[in-house]
């Protein structure tokens, strides 16, 4: 069919066995088969709009969860515009490969990665690939790395509800839930509402909305100024009835934190972002953890 | 091929007619095939990061080339967060469908406006779809809207460099060249430098640079923070050898103008944001007739 009707969902019958496009389906049970990756959990990072924070939020999140003695993968799924390496100060690195295995990157003793940019030639080369390509790759990426056991793997999402959302959804076993980062906007809120309806479709719980970009102070006079709007992400959260974690403002520190591969929440400046880190991530935390894996020897909650 | 190796272009002859797989392939040649639009020149609006302001920049200039007296088309690529008619002001509108045609939406005599966002049922309606339907989706965007005899298509994509930004690039007649928008910081002129070499690869030129927030003027003290860095832009535009079209502050009121549906250029405060964007869109408008079309009768550069 070259140009099929636009209507948002194909009619079906639900019988994915039967059918030859159960492959490119978007019904949760179309991929009936699992990875094979020994994981407690899996959390979803995603958004509808691009650059609202999804990647800093990830990489805040896979420490906070390793600080609280967890075994934690962070998976950058963002094939096309990988930026983990760099916001975890690993660029440059290349995964190990030995026969049909790779070895993920390791951050700290609790925390390994994995990210397209492990495996590029260099920073600068695109990835045009188009979806079949994208969803051989992340079955790779869960099957072919060696994890070891995890409690938990931190997905981050490229924006949008397509192929690398599908696909992991799809794919990956113990889906715990999804976060969804938004900038406080209308543009950027209606597309996080999107996310969450889409996350709702694939039968996998809103662990909650973070509002990040949310008013910032000028670091000359103190004053606030609300650079992206605020309180989009509160009452969306509150509209959709799922979990507000709480704002972090815009910073200039934040982002060269990202850019410099020093994490926020190893940071403990004292500074207002650095406590609404701090208090987002343990919110992020506790409803994660609420229905309750049993705390480990060295630490837990 | 279920798990393909990860490498991020396949081996090929170069074939394409005898190639099962090049409706899936990132050669420029593989989708020899063009749209039936008529159409002098198509411009891409591209990113390598998100949420650095493709869509502003795409609705800017749309009002720009139309405000030189040419014929324009604005089509939003952005299937999953169509964003460009709420930042037109024309949230709601739904298109006409006649037969096997669909009628665009009139935004002035010069301007129409095309978007998933004009098909959908409601504004909260996630579009869960993989890279095939995608790519009938554009094709029907391209061959079944009654767009007309048009000087120009400005195209706004998603970021990255999958399926939407191939499909438009291969599919697309006469494609003038890509704009890349980005904003300062190193993780996302990173990206902007891996969609300039994507844009390379498919043929495409280059049309120029934009630096977008690029510094912000504190409103209650007047002085300048450099909120995502600054020059970044610049330096990978001398860096790769393209032309810059300047940089546009961080502004409030650009982010308010956007939620109202009131594009910037249209505006005329006087404010340094609002000289920034006629400066950037002046010198994109040259940048993109530099090859000539010859001026219509009701006006021109």
């Amino acid at each position: 069919m070259d140009e099929a009707p636009m209507t948002t969902e194909k009619k079906c019958d639900e019988n994915c066995d039967a059918c030859a496009s159960a492959h490119q389906c978007s019904l949760p049970k179309a991929l009936a088969q699992k990875a094979k990756i020994d994981v407690k959990h899996v959390i979803l990072v995603l958004s509808g709009k691009g650059g609202v924070g999804k990647s800093t939020v990830s990489v805040n999140l896979a420490y906070a969860l390793a600080n609280h003695g967890r075994k934690v993968g962070l998976l950058d799924l963002d094939l096309h515009g990988p930026d983990i390496p760099k916001m975890l100060g690993l660029e440059g690195r290349r995964v190990v490969v030995y026969g049909q295995g790779m070895e993920p990157v390791r951050v700290t003793e609790n925390l390994a990665a994995m990210s397209m940019a492990f495996i590029l030639p260099d920073t600068t080369s695109p990835v045009i690939w188009r979806g079949p390509m994208k969803m051989s790759a992340i079955k790779q990426f869960l099957n072919q790395v060696n994890w070891g056991p995890l409690d938990y793997l931190v997905v981050d999402l490229p924006p949008g509800t397509g192929d690398e959302a599908l696909t992991i959804a799809q794919y990956a076993p113990n889906v715990k839930g999804a976060v969804i980062v938004t900038t406080p906007q209308d543009v950027a809120v209606m597309d996080a509402v999107k996310a969450a309806k889409f996350v709702e479709k694939l039968k996998v719980p809103v662990l909650g909305i973070i509002e990040n970009m949310s008013g910032m102070v000028c670091p000359h006079c103190g004053e606030t100024i609300d650079v992206f709007s605020r309180g989009g992400g509160k009452k969306a959260a509150v509209d959709l009835g799922v979990p507000y974690l709480g704002a972090i403002p815009l910073d200039p520190e934040m982002v060269k934190a990202g850019d410099e591969g020093k994490p926020m929440i190893l940071q403990h400046t004292g500074s207002l972002t650095s406590k609404a880190v701090d208090v987002v991530m343990e919110n992020l935390v506790k409803q994660v953890e609420s229905t309750g894996i049993s705390p480990p020897g060295q630490g837990g909650m």
